[in-house]
């Protein structure tokens, strides 16, 4: 089990092993073999990033047994993308569009992927997975399902700022059996087990993978839990989950 | 008015400049300022690959009047997102994924960004735009409205190799008043001016600009003409667009 951050370095940004409060730098990128800088820093002097560099973001929805109540369940997972526009860093804002009225939180466990997968089979799908990080699906529900729907939800879950994640990358976790919390101001607005997934981690990537090549560095999120509110500027949002850390996010 | 290409070169790729069969190779990549590598070669000769290497691909749906018919005009640009694991070069087939029944053509006019734009003026969004060239919105119809219907389009627009471009990337033209034609097989299938656009370029710019910044090298796929049919294996598709040239792929 090893935890990786990201942080800004210079004018442009390094990759480090995360040790209690210390990070030892390291060469190359996340998915590099790592080799040691020979650096450390202490982490509470670090400008923390989005923990890796992602070629694309692919989302499932409607996940969570508790997410979906009495609504049916899918038969398969339920696919979208948010645009890479869309990341956020650790402690940034979540920017809430001047004509939105209903952006909401969703946290989520947010999967690395580590291997170029096409057509994996659920068996092998696992090992193709690098890690796991903190993600926040932010979303405009008026543009989602509202009366300004869109076609599609490129706004709703596309807008500037609406994916969140970090701060730690961490390998070697039982993906589908983590306790994930989401605080807003403080308050739990979300608590649930990955272990409520409808799908679990091999099943989505392995679903994707059959019409979709996922690339190392490519990020999956993993669908939210319970039932989320609406957010207005001054809010903070946490997203806390068991063996990973905390994403904490202002909304202005 | 300039036109670019890009093709491979050892085990990567290099841009270059195309003046009639002729190749001048440049340093760096499409939006670097260009200088000239000294190198020139035969057209003939390269292996043409998709003309950038943009950081995400937006399109726009419903965006000709003959397209839409009698269905309503959309109030303003309705947006989606293809993944980059669907560019395909000039020339590279397009597969048909084992279970779709319903894969239909879209000749597209493409867009490529030159600058980074986030909620620019209708005014100020050509200037932001590089070039265009062009496109191919391969489209699944069973997954986009059919009894296979997904919640959103990630498969029916985004499986691999959905998004063949190029293969020039031409500087300098009027956007909005480009002939546009696809054949099957050497038949005319879609012949349409753009000047049919229900949103010219710069409005779609501008609008997909208020929530999400588009990048240098993002890509904006603007709508297709007409009406379209289903490819099979063996078939092949070309879109030819005025100014630009000829995108073709087979089918497989």
């Amino acid at each position: 089990m090893t935890r990786y951050v990201r942080f800004a370095a210079g004018s442009g940004s390094a990759y480090g092993i995360l040790e209690g409060e210390t990070v030892r730098q390291i060469r190359g990128g996340l998915l590099d073999s790592p080799t040691e800088a020979g650096t450390t820093h202490k982490l509470a002097g670090l400008k923390m990033l989005a923990p890796c560099q992602p070629g694309k973001i692919v989302a499932v929805g409607r996940n969570y047994r508790s997410h979906l109540g009495n609504r049916t369940h899918p038969q398969h997972p339920e696919i979208f993308y948010k645009p890479l526009s869309s990341l956020q860093d650790p402690g940034g804002p979540i920017v809430i569009p001047p004509d939105a009225t209903e952006v909401h939180y969703e946290g989520e466990l947010v999967l690395v992927m580590g291997q170029r997968v096409k057509d994996v089979s659920k068996e092998n799908a696992l090992a193709a997975i690098f890690g796991a990080t903190c993600g926040n699906d932010v979303t405009e529900r008026n543009w989602q399902y509202g009366e300004g729907k869109d076609v599609q939800w490129w706004r709703a879950k596309g807008s500037d700022t609406f994916a969140p994640v970090g701060p730690v990358v961490v390998t070697g976790l039982n993906y589908d059996d983590l306790l994930l919390q989401t605080r807003l101001n403080g308050e739990v607005v979300q608590k649930e087990r990955t272990a409520d997934f409808i799908f679990d981690c091999a099943t989505m990537v392995s679903w994707i993978s059959r019409w979709v090549t996922l690339m190392p560095g490519d990020l999956v999120f993993t669908g939210t839990p319970g039932a989320t509110r609406r957010l207005a500027p001054g809010d903070a949002v946490e997203v806390e989950i068991e063996g990973i850390g905390v994403l904490r996010n202002p909304v202005s």
